[in-house]
């Protein structure tokens, strides 16, 4: 069995599981009370917030432990755009930030405020240009991941943080993918992360605001961690999360380099040993342990079933393994192929024969995906004017649409279109992909009766 | 080492370890994914979900798991407002409710909705007539607690309850105190509760809200726990919370039994082993582990330092016990004295060998702690007019206000008055308390050019 999406979650590290079962006998009491147990629960809270201080590279006083890295976020967000309401209600984000992020900036524009989602490019990267112009005089906040959680690319933390700090706007960071592999660059006002993700229990998100930074926590007051984590504090778990931190940033380097040999072979090789795969993220600047690709002609739901048959637990940005059906907003605003989409998260300790096996594994399970996929299906070729054939695809969902339109292409004369007829919403964001890594003209989407009509033109 | 403060947090139940322990090698992952150790996490999450509304008494999807009992508080009386905005604005709360309910309160009423306060009698315990009465046909939400955490007064829920329900209101029972020891009765609409008061690990507390209650939760979307608590499940402490829930309440009917005989013996008998003591809270509906007193002419952080060094934890609602300086809410409400409170709650499994050493100890800590503060103090007998004494305790803090007043009203002649002047907030509420206490006629407060005049007539 080799679990393959640390990104999601990573399994409980022995430090962090060492530290749950001492203190739960030292660290249940109320953090709050006088009498000795309570004393000892609040020392041990102490210890811990100054462990992941260090660790962060903050002041104990300006880190408060939440419940996760979501409440992180959306407390952090509303805080600080609360507190410098009179500035104004513009708030910037990038278009590949965490939901967590996306879903605080959704909530602020129903209530009024704007929001600048600033766009990326190809492998997943925002430009520090983007977000300087996209300040303006009210921006009360802007919000940049130090690294995405889907493809691994890294963002340019430093130099949007300082563009930022010139124009006199906290820049919040969601440092959820990137803590335990290091403190994020760069002089950033707020920062968030998630202790699951470093194999910390789960529970405990850090959020982190700078001394001097406007924040007004809202919701009902509550006395506990300053004010900006309402709740009683789950110390044992804290406690757990702030030694993991420490552990996993102690191993971080050696790790890295490690994993980075690992994902740099999935990297290279799974082009040449399956065809029709586009890797996407950033080549260079990314995270040591993420590596993705998404595969032509491969239901991603499927795909993720056969590999776990296989023994490989991986996740996916397709739209058909969400509940949504709509594929991952990442992969959508990076402008790449999402159908087959595997997403590869190596934990720390993944050996190299577990990515030997998961590489000689996966050629035969695309293969017998396709084959699958590939059966003959009830496609009408409605005659149409003689340089333009129409696929049917309606009511089909992702892959079939490229699928057929992949079928249909050796019969369109060239420099002749092809109409795809699809109401799936991944066929907006796979068929223009589909063009690009074919040599295809995409000409663009049109209104159709039903859904919408994609329009390729055959150049190859 | 006696820990008698259950009522503030309980020390893991060993149910709950042994779930935990099991749990972290099986739960770990995101319930969310399609691969084994998703599905393993999603299958412990669901059968907790199971356990936990059947100790409950619901329905399993009217069950979510929130990261604490003041979370679930707070989600729930802002999703149930906002459920209801096109009926109205206006909130009913006890007075004596824990301060996640009240704060929920003060925050409707600073963003312009209207809130009644029910109040209590001298037990802090409300009548459902005062409930009937404050429903009126804009009342949007109802919020009763099953039993009161300070001195375990249980309330009239199940009358409450339909008294709301006949006029159409949901009611929302604050079920933090009692639910370890079974079942809310009656026909609530929304409960909540926290894991940790019943030996479950902190980080888990329970919303629920029955089918048909109109609910909206607030904050930035997320798809967990049905929109209803943000975040990343933290599935191990989930199931080690509903298996601990199950635990307690099958040895709930016992345990009761004989934690009410050892807290009866500590209302029986601390008033004929310490003089000057009130003990507070019904004496019949209230919780089989809580017990509060309070005595006259001693403070409470040196009774609690005292009483924790001598081995017991205990905690107080006293104003000098807190960071504000106030004295507990509950205490204000109920009329009763609140110096030199003691609040003992028995965690289940107290011997009885404890609470006899505690009943042996308390007499010379009380007294040890009433000599001290009993050194003379500069108070000046300001000369008046015939019949009124004025006693100047301006600047001085809780219980030194009482203590100079009991030491001159032997110079008071019967029906004279005496005058106490006090900047300290608790005199408000200890001063009348010592009237009655001490059958004196307590005649009213005036306003003094600093602080306030207490004006008490010497009846006996």
């Amino acid at each position: 069995m080799s679990y393959f999406d640390s990104a999601s979650a990573a399994p409980l590290h022995p430090v962090a599981r060492q530290a749950l079962q001492a203190s739960f006998d030292e660290g249940w009491a109320d953090p709050a009370r006088l009498y000795r147990e309570g004393r000892r629960a609040r020392l041990l809270l102490d210890a811990a917030r100054e462990a992941a201080a260090e660790a962060v590279g903050c002041r104990p006083d300006e880190l408060v432990f939440t419940t996760s890295g979501t409440r992180a976020v959306h407390s952090g967000i509303e805080g600080a755009l609360a507190g410098r309401r009179r500035v104004g209600h513009h708030l910037i984000v990038s278009a590949v930030e965490h939901s967590s992020v996306l879903h605080s900036a959704d909530l602020h524009e129903a209530a009024g405020g704007a929001v600048t989602r600033v766009q990326v490019d190809r492998a997943g990267r925002v430009s520090p240009s983007s977000y300087a112009g996209a300040l303006g005089p009210g921006t009360a906040l802007a919000c940049l991941q130090s690294a995405n959680h889907e493809v691994g690319t890294e963002q340019p933390v430093a130099e949007v943080a300082r563009l930022c700090r010139e124009a006199g706007v906290p820049l919040l960071v969601d440092a959820a993918q990137s803590l335990g592999w290091g403190r994020v660059e760069g002089d950033w006002s707020l920062l968030t992360a998630s202790a699951h993700k470093w194999g910390g229990p789960a529970g405990v998100g850090l959020l982190v605001v700078r001394k001097g930074v406007r924040f007004a926590p809202q919701g009902p007051a509550d006395e506990r961690e300053s004010g900006r984590a309402a709740g009683f504090e789950n110390v044992p778990a804290i406690v757990a999360a702030a030694a993991s931190l420490r552990a996993v940033q102690a191993e971080a380097a050696q790790e890295a380099a490690r994993l980075r040999e690992l994902t740099e072979r999935i990297r290279t090789r799974v082009p040449t040993l399956v065809p029709d795969v586009e890797v996407v993220g950033d080549a260079v600047r990314r995270l040591p342990g993420i590596v993705t690709f998404s595969c032509l002609y491969v239901d991603g739901e499927t795909l993720l079933h056969e590999l776990d048959r296989a023994g490989f637990s991986v996740s996916s940005g397709s739209s058909c393994t969400s509940s949504t059906l709509t594929p991952s907003h990442v992969l959508k605003a990076m402008g790449v192929l999402s159908e087959g989409n595997v997403r590869v998260s190596l934990p720390p300790g993944t050996g190299e024969e577990d990515v030997e096996r998961f590489l000689s594994v996966l050629p035969g399970v695309v293969s017998g995906v396709r084959e699958k996929l590939g059966a003959p299906t009830a496609v009408t070729k409605v005659p149409a004017s003689v340089d333009a054939l129409v696929v049917d695809a309606l009511g089909r969902r992702c892959p079939i649409p490229v699928i057929e339109l992949a079928k249909v292409i050796g019969d369109v004369p060239l420099g002749g279109t092809v109409r795809v007829l699809s109401d799936d919403e991944a066929a907006r964001l796979d068929i223009p992909a589909w063009c690009e890594m074919r040599g295809q003209e995409y000409v663009g989407e049109e209104p159709a009766e039903h859904g919408s009509a994609y329009v390729v033109r055959r150049l190859a």
